[in-house]
């Protein structure tokens, strides 16, 4: 088969694409023939050897995938050749990767594609939807009419989660850096929307916030803690999920006066039968049309190793020259 | 009456001992004849404008009480007259202190004294048992068999919450400054004891909880928080409640690649119905021998300026000189 892996970490140049040995479906592995994969941040931490994990190499680069049965392993029974699925949380923690043609996935990790939802759409909603459910249902339970502020509501998490809270009911206001992303986020669902690039923006948050918010999800990887405890009211919770070098400093006093509670998850450590429920929730979304992610551009496998340097250019650099997921067509 | 109160917020000298007016109570307050009161932290801040609260002047200081009733108001219906009461959450939020032979208090704030248990005991243990109680139960939930690091057990937070978490079934380490302080602790319950002046204190911690702790609770006004996020296993919770001025450098990827929860709260944000839940249990422990509160000393009212300095000496500048609580008997 074809596929974009990398025989040790470094830098994207380290991705070749190329043919490996075709998988064969073990145990409860279905062999998933991929048609759409989505570049994550993490699949670029995990080539470049960022994260600490078990790495089979050969590792096929990726997490997100989405395609047809081809093959089911002899004591898989959750699908058939044929039917259509998805899924996210590979390439990673021993796993191997989504970026190939063939992909043998451990059926715990799949998820059935709904009549009417295409493959590109399924594979770009993937680790992006099921972090969002996770903090928004699991972590934060946020109710229907609670206000949740965004912290970069332009962004692949954020616009996720701006639509998600919509759909969960709440109120949704979004920052982010640019009249544009602004104007983007509203598109999105965003009631509100403030640029967080403005003088006082605690005191703009708070203007727009009278009460104070209830949720708070941060998606930049330098948070403000003063901004964003600031701006909850008593007993609103933060949510952070990225930022693995960030120091900030920790307002105790206004944290605990106000009994905020911080709420920091990773989705890769959520078990199957979580991320399942997550994923439930998505297909029903994505269905009504309630949940549509963003793809910047869909790009042909052989472009794996430039697409990890855009990716990264704007994750680590702050290039601002995407809006939405790359999507891979395998 | 005779009364410790202050017409203006200040140092402990600000405090007069001397007569008001008894206190009629109005609605649903129950008036008590004042026999015990305990000494906390936020008595002192109150007295010393440190927190931004209505105070009524003269304030009578003081949060906790012990007593019986004298009389009850034309609304009030949980408590007849010679019933024995004790109560906390007095002194702020607009209402007036303990430190007084009468105390008219809305009857929601006070609750039954179980028989054998003298007035002394529930006095010193009101504050800071509600305290443990909703850390423990209300925010973190604490379940049989969990391991719990106190940070701080030998003081009067810390002893509590060592105590009660054994009553809750839990393992317990606690963290203290002294040889002596280790052994005072033992005798409360700890299992395992760590001296935090220790150099590799975190090492230590690690190996006394190699498989990570899932609750700290930080009784410090300097939490170090690279500390207590390393010593937590996934999923772990760290409670704060403590530490108005503090701004620790907080580590965000060790926090959230861990799915840690960071919980603050203040005792008196919590409803009345919480805390009554808190105080039923309380009441509870007290009787089964599970709960006895470390009292210091017990003193006449006259006293009450140099308790405050007392505790203000421990609190703020670390003088070890009070192992226990403060009473007053009135």
């Amino acid at each position: 088969m074809r596929a974009a892996y990398i025989t040790e970490t470094g830098p994207a140049e380290k991705i070749q694409v190329d043919t490996l040995p075709d998988p064969i479906p073990q145990a409860q592995e279905v062999l998933v023939r991929v048609t759409a994969a989505a570049v994550n941040p993490i699949d670029t931490y995990i080539r470049g050897g960022l994260v600490a994990m078990e790495l089979p190499l050969p590792l096929v680069v990726g997490c997100d995938l989405a395609g047809v049965v081809e093959a089911v392993g002899p004591e898989a029974s959750r699908f058939r050749v044929g039917d259509r699925v998805w899924g996210s949380n590979q390439g990673l923690l021993g796993r191997q990767g989504s970026f190939a043609e063939l992909a043998a996935v451990d059926e715990q990790w799949l998820y059935p594609t709904p009549d009417g939802v295409e493959d590109e759409t399924v594979a770009a909603t993937a680790l992006v939807g099921i972090t969002a459910h996770l903090g928004l249902v699991q972590e934060a339970n946020l109710q229907p009419n609670e206000t949740i502020v965004v912290s970069g509501g332009g962004g692949a998490i954020g616009s996720t989660v701006i639509q998600m809270a919509r759909a969960l009911d709440a109120h949704v206001v979004a920052t982010t850096g640019s009249e544009e992303s602004m104007a983007y986020c509203q598109t999105l669902g965003a009631e509100k929307t403030i640029n967080y690039r403005s003088e006082n923006l605690l005191a703009q948050v708070v203007e727009q916030v009278p009460e104070g918010a209830d949720l708070w999800w941060e998606t930049s990887r330098n948070v403000d803690l003063d901004l964003a405890i600031g701006a909850l009211g008593l007993g609103g919770r933060l949510i952070l999920m990225a930022g693995r070098d960030a120091r900030p400093e920790f307002p105790v006093g206004l944290f605990y006066v106000k009994c905020c509670k911080l709420l920091g998850f990773a989705m890769f450590q959520a078990s199957a039968a979580i991320q399942r429920k997550a994923a439930e929730a998505i297909n029903d979304w994505l269905v009504k049309g309630k949940l549509k992610p963003t793809i910047d551009r869909v790009v042909p496998l052989e472009e794996t190793p430039a697409m990890h340097r855009l990716q990264e250019e704007n994750t680590l650099s702050g290039a601002r020259t995407l809006r939405g997921k790359i999507v891979v067509k395998v």
